[in-house]
């Protein structure tokens, strides 16, 4: 037998939604690439794209955005349930729990676009809530005429949101949409080959963004940032890591060997946002380690990956480092979402081998002889 | 590129917990088979077996006992988070609800043995509970002294358990309590890779476990017998199905050439335990199924599978058909979370690929063009 460990490069179906290229670096949603994307969508664009395959005209968007406005809103319910958790909470904890919870009182049902939708429209919403909650203060309801990222930065605050900072949550929104077979993603698609419904593909993806390797490193880039604070202190503080043993925060991805093409987009929308210092530290970081990282691994190809460049936009944006991963749920369930619909319209079970190492031929013995 | 759809026949990893030998019909945890461990021991000893990889001595298993013991009961905040859901719910939608709430407030840390058994004590529980909360009565605590087939008969009832019954759920919990890579052990493992906490992990094997594929079958197989209803419709109601393009629920498995050593064990249970005429109904379909499969897919070699027979022993200890895959759940846990603490002990982020193939080249267009 032959053992994939971690099903590197073992190619699990087809799909066509994501295309990434990593030895070109480049990202391509339904056949545009990201460059062009980011560059002139609105996220509530690129979600239809993924979602359905083609660019919506004008009435198609209309009708999505008033369908995401509808879906915005969550129930009371929910709103009790978030109160009855522990405001010391992990958000991402919290965020599983609320879409868990939404899942219950329906029959089981084949997901289905309206689902994907309504669970798009209510992260941030859940997002927002619970960060008010746990600071004391009132949830604010989404307001009509706002669209995605406007909406998130409004429920957070209570105040107009600054157009730079919308149009650099909106770009990181589509940055991040979709990614391949990324495990969030993949264990989604798991969960839904089961003939499972969407909320429990949702949830199960939700708790795989939360770990380090995956969804939780922006946060520990910002620390890395805040802790070398000064250009000068980059190269030691980066190398007393290395010699420790430890990796660097931000730096190397599985897929590319080549700079990771959202790491780009981020860096031109963190140089537009970001105050003028934080931005040069960021940069000078960036350079530290992909020269340092050639040094120590000349044959990893390690570049900045998304994560270097999402904590820079994110802090950029006012958002505290414990918001950072359930705000990429905010995005990532487009892709989500559209693969749990591309796995039920085409489904086989996905239930893989695993080779036994064990032991062999043992027999029950008495307790009083063991 | 080589599309392995539903992974079938792809090793993810090595294990030392369970092999799977599909074509002699044997099923081993830890080097022990199915039948001596079934035939000797308490669902205690099995659990202890498949999270330790030995049998316990006596001290051993009253440590456990003692911690399961403790870890029974659940929390005020997690009994008012089950009241706030509709009633009308989905037993599996409470538990992965129920089971992501207690993994809130709680600090990000690795996946631990105490976590493996907090679990499985709580969801007998939490099924019981919501149970009861539904029907409108108060929930019952768990007794000192009752083990986990015991207890969660007591607190479904509120009645001192049977012996009889406690014995033939304690086999089934047993029996069910781990199978390789089935898909809801798989998505542990996937969610786990990320390094991601255990309550993530779990709740997406539950969501996964709730598919009709999965978990969800045994109670269609018991609507099945209700509506054949006495043995000499069996044969007509079967063709019928199957005439219908509709497949007969509890036959069939994606790794069994030969009848699956679990429907073998519950039979025996079911014999000792049904009532005499319904096990009789139970038997001929059995056999009817089997023959007429035979016809009809000669190249597949269908034969009842653990869902056939778990249908007939849950329903003989007064279960409700919507307890059943709940039910499951309070078994599989144990292989579930011995499977997590077997990912993490030594981890690759699982990371498939993907083919894409959807259209290459397109530019986006101004939206007054589409």
């Amino acid at each position: 037998m032959v053992v994939v460990k971690g099903l590197e490069g073992v190619v699990v179906d087809t799909s066509d939604i994501c295309l990434i290229d990593g030895n070109a670096g480049r990202l391509i949603y339904r056949g545009y690439d990201i460059h062009d994307l980011v560059s002139n969508l609105s996220f509530e664009e690129a979600a239809y794209l993924v979602w359905n395959g083609n660019l919506p005209n004008q009435s198609q968007l209309d009708d999505l955005k008033k369908h995401l406005e509808q879906e915005r809103h969550i129930p009371s319910n929910l709103k009790t349930a978030i109160r009855n958790l522990p405001t010391s909470s992990d958000t991402l904890d919290v965020l599983r729990t609320a879409i868990s919870t939404i899942g219950t009182g329906i029959p089981l049902t084949r997901p289905d676009m309206s689902k994907a939708i309504a669970i798009t429209a209510k992260i941030p919403t859940i997002n927002a809530a619970f960060d008010r909650i746990r600071r004391g203060q009132e949830p604010i309801e989404p307001r009509t005429g706002l669209g995605h990222a406007a909406n998130y930065l409004y429920m957070l605050t209570g105040k107009d949101p600054d157009p730079t900072k919308v149009d650099a949550l909106n770009k990181y929104f589509i940055a991040l949409a979709d990614h391949g077979m990324n495990s969030s993603t993949f264990a989604a698609r798991v969960v839904a080959s089961t003939w499972s419904d969407m909320y429990s593909a949702i949830t199960a993806a939700i708790g795989a963004l939360k770990g380090p390797l995956h969804g939780g490193a922006p946060a520990p880039v910002l620390k890395m940032l805040q802790d070398i604070g000064k250009p000068e202190r980059a190269e030691e503080w980066m190398r007393g890591e290395l010699k420790a043993g430890r990796r660097l925060m931000g730096f190397g991805h599985r897929i590319y060997r080549t700079t990771d093409p959202r790491a780009e987009i981020l860096r031109n929308v963190a140089n537009a946002t970001s105050e003028k210092d934080f931005f040069a530290l960021a940069r000078h970081v960036e350079e530290t380690g992909n020269r340092i990282l050639r040094d120590y691994r000349p044959e990893r190809r390690l570049y900045t990956n998304v994560e270097f460049y999402s904590a820079v936009v994110m802090h950029s944006v006012d958002l505290p480092p414990d918001l950072f991963t359930c705000t990429f749920a905010a995005s990532r369930s487009v892709g989500w979402t559209a693969n749990v619909l591309e796995q039920v319209a085409n489904n086989r079970l996905i239930r893989p081998e695993i080779e036994y190492t064990g032991p062999m031929n043992r027999k029950v013995e008495p307790i009083e002889q063991r």
